[in-house]
Formats: C-alpha cells, sequence, structure tokens
C-alpha cells in the first residue's frame, strides 16, 4: 500500500501531545505515512488571536499544551471535513461528550477505507444506555476502530518521560500499522486483540481515582490508598466481566490497566477532584468551574453511568467502591463514610 | 481445642504495630487465646534505661514506635526460650538476617504442636542458595509456618488507618486461626494458599521500589514511575513463575501483590534509597549509615540474591529491571541508564 494520509481529529491537551509523536514519526516513516499531518481544531480566540493561527505560525498550542513545540508538519485546520477528507487513519482524541456530533458530520464524508483509532477516554451514552467509544466511532462511520490508552499523562508524554501505552485492535495488521504510528523511544506501545478492555480501563480507572484522591483528601496514607488501588481494580475487572464478554484479565496487566491506574491515582485530575471532595462542601459543578474552568471531571460521569448499569442488573453490592464514589460526588454521602464502605468488599467474602 | 498462647517473636517498628493488634485481639477472642502475649525483644538500653522495662512500665516501644500504645497483656521479655516455651503459635516479626540463629535457638526447646506465621520480607540464604524464611522456620522447627504479607507500613497500620493484607497457609484451618488472631476492622486479611507466592512478592518488591525511587529520583513523573511498577510486577510474576512451581498470578492480585507494590514505591524506604542513589554518590554502606542509622535496606540484598540465581540460569537478559538496580545498587552502573534498559524490556516483544 502506499503512503497513508493521517488525520488527527482533536486538538486538546492530549491531542496536542498526540500530534508532536505523530508528526515525527510520520516525517521518518515516510514509505508509511504522508508528511502532512491535518488536525481538526475546534477554532477559539486567545489573547485575541485564532487558536488555529497561533498553532501554524508558533507551532505550539499556548493554550493546552504551553511550552511544547509541534512538528511543523501538523497543520491545525478549522473546518472537520477539510481536515479530514484525505485520511486514511483517523486519530479521535476529543473530550467524549463531542464524537457523536463530530462521527455524524463526518458520517459519507470520509474515504471508506479509512480506519480508526479512539484516544477518548469516557463512555457514550446512548438510549440503550452505555457504549464504547470506538463502537459509537466504527458504527456511525462504518470503518474498524482501534484504541489507544495507558500511563500517559499528556505534559509528561510531551516532555518525552519514557512511558507505555497499549493499542487495542481486533485486526493484528491495524495493531502493527498504529503501533509504527504512535511508537518513540520515549512511548513504547503494546498491542492487544482485547480492544473492549483496553477501553474499559480508561474510563474505570478515573472513577478508582477519585477514591484514592477522597483517601488522600481524609490524611490516610498509603496502606489505604493501596487498598483503594486493589479494590478499584478488582471492581474494574469484575465490571469487564459482567458487562463485556471476552474481556481478558491478563490485559489489565498491560499499560492500559494497573500502570494508568496507578499512575491516575497518584497523578491525575480526577484524583485532585477526590481530594476537594473532601476538603470543600462545593458541588461537582462548582468544582469543575474552580479547578478546570468548566471543563467536566471524567470520572463522576462514569461512575454515574456505571451506577445506573449496576442498578439495572441489581448488583450494586457487588460493587461497593464505584456505587460509593458515585454517591460521595453526588453528595448524597459523606466522604468519611468511604473508608466504612470498604471494610466488607465482597472481595473480602 | 483450648485458648492458644501467642508469642512474639520480634520488636521492632513492624513487630510492635502487630503486638498492638494481636494484644488487642486476644482479649477479645479469649475463647480462642490466652491473653498474656509474651514479646520477645533484643534488650538494648534507651536513654540510659533497659527498652524491655520501658515497654513494660510505659506499654510503648519509644524506640521504634513512638506515640503508640501497646496493650498491657503484651509483656516484653529479653530471654527468647522464656518468652516462647508455652507458644501454640509462633510469630516471627524480625530482620530476615536474625531468623537463623533465633530458630536454632528455638530447636526443640518449643512445644511439638507449635505452629508459626513469619512477617518477615527477605530471603535467607544457605548454601543451596535463597531459601524462603517461612520454609527456613519450618525446616529448623519441625513446625508448619504461614505468612502473612501486604501492604502495611508499620507506621499507618499503627494508627489504625483501613488497610488490607494477605495470611498464606496451605493449612486452611490454620490460615483461619490466624485470620482470627490478626484481623481488625482496620486491618482486613484475606487467606490464601499459595504461601510462597505472598513470601516472594514481600521480598521482591523492595528491589522495584529502589527502581520507583530511581525515577523519582532522575525527577521523571508518573507515567515513568508506572511503567516501572507494571515491568517489576511483570518480572516479579516471572521471577515466581521459573522459581517457585505453583506459583498462581491470581495471587499477585492480592494485597500481598499489586497493593504492597504501589505502597512500597510511594512511601517505603527502600523507594527513599533509590532517590538517594541518584541523588548521592556515596555507597550504599555510607546511604545505610546515613538514612537507617545503620540498618540494611532490604531492597539491595534481594536484588543481589536474585541477581546470582538469575545468572545461574543464565537469564539475566529477561529481568532487565532486577538486574539494573542491582548493578546501580552496587555503583557498576549509573542510574542514569537505568530507565534506558526498561525501552527495549523483554515485555515489549
Amino acid at each position: 500500500m502506499s503512503a497513508r494520509s493521517v488525520c488527527i481529529v482533536g486538538s486538546g491537551n492530549w491531542g496536542s501531545a498526540i500530534a508532536k509523536i505523530v508528526g515525527n514519526n510520520v516525517k521518518e516513516r515516510r514509505e508509511h505515512f504522508k508528511e502532512c499531518v491535518p488536525m481538526y481544531m475546534y477554532e477559539e480566540e486567545f489573547n485575541g488571536r485564532k487558536l488555529t493561527e497561533i498553532v501554524n505560525t508558533e507551532h505550539e498550542n499556548i493554550k493546552y499544551l504551553p511550552g511544547i513545540k509541534l512538528p511543523e508538519n501538523v497543520v491545525a485546520i478549522p473546518n472537520l471535513l477539510e481536515a479530514s477528507k484525505d485520511a486514511d487513519i483517523l486519530i479521535f482524541v476529543l473530550p467524549h461528550q463531542f464524537v457523536k456530533k463530530i462521527c455524524d458530520e463526518l458520517q459519507g464524508k470520509i474515504k471508506t477505507s479509512a480506519i480508526a483509532v479512539s484516544l477518548i477516554k469516557g463512555f457514550a451514552i446512548s438510549e440503550e444506555g452505555i457504549q464504547l467509544i470506538s463502537r459509537l466511532i466504527s458504527n456511525i462511520l462504518s470503518i474498524p476502530c482501534g484504541v489507544l490508552s495507558g500511563a500517559n499523562l499528556a505534559g509528561e508524554v510531551a516532555s518525552e518521560q519514557f512511558c507505555e501505552t497499549t493499542i487495542g485492535s481486533k485486526d493484528k495488521e491495524i495493531g502493527e500499522l498504529l503501533k509504527l504510528l504512535f511508537e518513540t523511544p520515549y512511548f513504547h506501545c503494546s498491542v492487544v486483540e482485547d480492544t473492549d478492555t483496553v477501553e474499559l480501563c480508561g474510563a474505570l480507572k478515573n472513577v478508582v481515582a477519585i477514591g484514592a484522591g477522597i483517601v488522600d483528601g481524609m490524611g490516610y496514607g498509603d496502606n489505604t490508598k493501596a487498598a483503594v488501588q486493589r479494590l478499584g481494580l478488582m471492581e474494574m475487572i469484575k465490571f469487564a466481566e459482567v458487562f463485556f464478554e471476552g474481556s481478558k484479565t491478563s490485559t489489565f496487566f498491560q499499560s492500559c490497566g494497573i500502570a494508568d491506574l496507578v499512575a491516575t491515582c497518584h497523578g491525575g485530575r480526577n484524583r485532585l477532584l477526590g481530594e476537594n471532595v473532601v476538603k470543600s462542601k462545593k458541588s461537582l459543578k462548582e468544582l469543575e468551574k474552580e479547578i478546570l474552568k468548566g471543563q467536566s471531571f471524567q470520572g463522576p460521569l462514569v461512575a454515574k453511568e456505571i451506577y445506573g448499569m449496576l442498578e439495572e442488573k441489581d448488583m450494586l453490592n457487588r460493587f461497593p467502591l464505584f456505587v460509593a464514589i458515585h454517591n460521595i460526588c453526588e453528595r448524597k454521602m459523606d466522604p468519611k463514610e468511604f473508608v466504612n464502605c470498604l471494610r466488607n468488599h465482597p472481595e473480602h467474602l
């Protein structure tokens, strides 16, 4: 096959870090990829200038990833269809609440031979309940969609600190192609076929991270936090077993599993949310305004979604950690009660 | 069976924290255990007074666990044979280098019906190579020996912060008896039969924790540290597979596995050692003098022992993280090279 055209759909913190990697990789691997990488960027003003213009002249996303130079072959484009029309590989990396709308716009407008990869954390909510983002993309666009997820805090990836990630692809060849696109000496990609679990980990770990933040906020030490992480992992595995047939426990040993869980429980913003839920009496909305300047925390959304799924299956008792985190985020439970919910965990029976 | 007599052999930081738990539990469970708990304490002077005398009058181990009151039914005894002569359950909780000598002294002097449980981290080294401490105890004393290991930093356990632990016992009944002895609302015990792996985790995690400290010292963030923990865990599992037939991967999901690994990589003193190995040019001996006032770090001892085992099996290539940590501790490798050793880890093939 001739060299493939790659398009990045999204340009936030993580999208920009990935743009740096992909932009550099395609330059070095020209037999596989075309050099120019269009990046769809939702147009906004920053300090009185258009953000696309800043990216294309200064080669830096000064709003979402300041201080990191992007390769010049990454070109920010504010028009979605223009950015994506020639793409053989579409990298989806935007907040999960925008995916459906974006895919609806792309439907019928992209190459039918294209493939997609989702770097998005979270679930989509449809009328039938929760849906994996990669399936949503795949269903709307009628193309295969792999996933990439791992212990990858964007700022650290952008500053080239060594880390690992996991690529999930049911098709092995696509998996290897994606590895070629993303792997660098500081960003190691392992490929597995168990796509569902890779994606699931990326959503569920944010719930556990709120729990880690809660025990941090309560002043507990490393033992209690380790118990929260372990019990959280057990609930993640159980949840995958119950709702995603074919999920493999071995996938949890990949970077997308334990590594991402541990990194997020120590460094992510959902952990920070958990800490603040204890230390202040503000509502989630107020905390989002304060900490994320209005963006949404992933964890509480996912916690709410899975609470509904568990309730429907009459399985709330089996997931006391997930349930307590949801109730605490909704201010229906005092964070002080969190640890009590863990004392008689079904894992202990 | 009538109420059992319990003896604690050892009285350091962890021994004293366990004495608090056991002393309180036996008072509440008198149908199972006798109230008086002798604790063997190596006699030393502290501020001009005998430490046993301080413990028995002030009910506090002011040298090794200051600020924590011990139950009055825990009685410090400086004579090993006197402390242990009536014991039905012997709890071994002392630095691993003293175990053999202590067991040799106890041989033939304890009840033949007694059972033991080891809370000791590390390996014993005999002429035939490495030996698990629980086997050493069991072999010398001709009694069964279980183990207890988990994410249990002693100070946090002593201050009653919720945590989990894992009891390993090949005999189920003994496992349940030990659970009855150790479990409290803040110290949750799970029992598994895979004793070897429980014990192995407790030794190997200290090696990985040095690696976590090295990346901390180098200024890397949570992604790299998560990769070190994940690759470390993979090497732990592989090591168990190679050297301990019957080791189960599921045991690594217990508190003794991932939870203890994560807690130790964030809070333990072997992590601190790793950080200092990067930040100073001092030898291990000097760092021990400085940080531990002459006590030994567990991690480097274990790293050295497993290095020898791997070398003999011609398997050094398979364990680049363990090997690099050993070489860095011995000052044969620059810590700056550590991350490079992980880039082409066999887990990535």
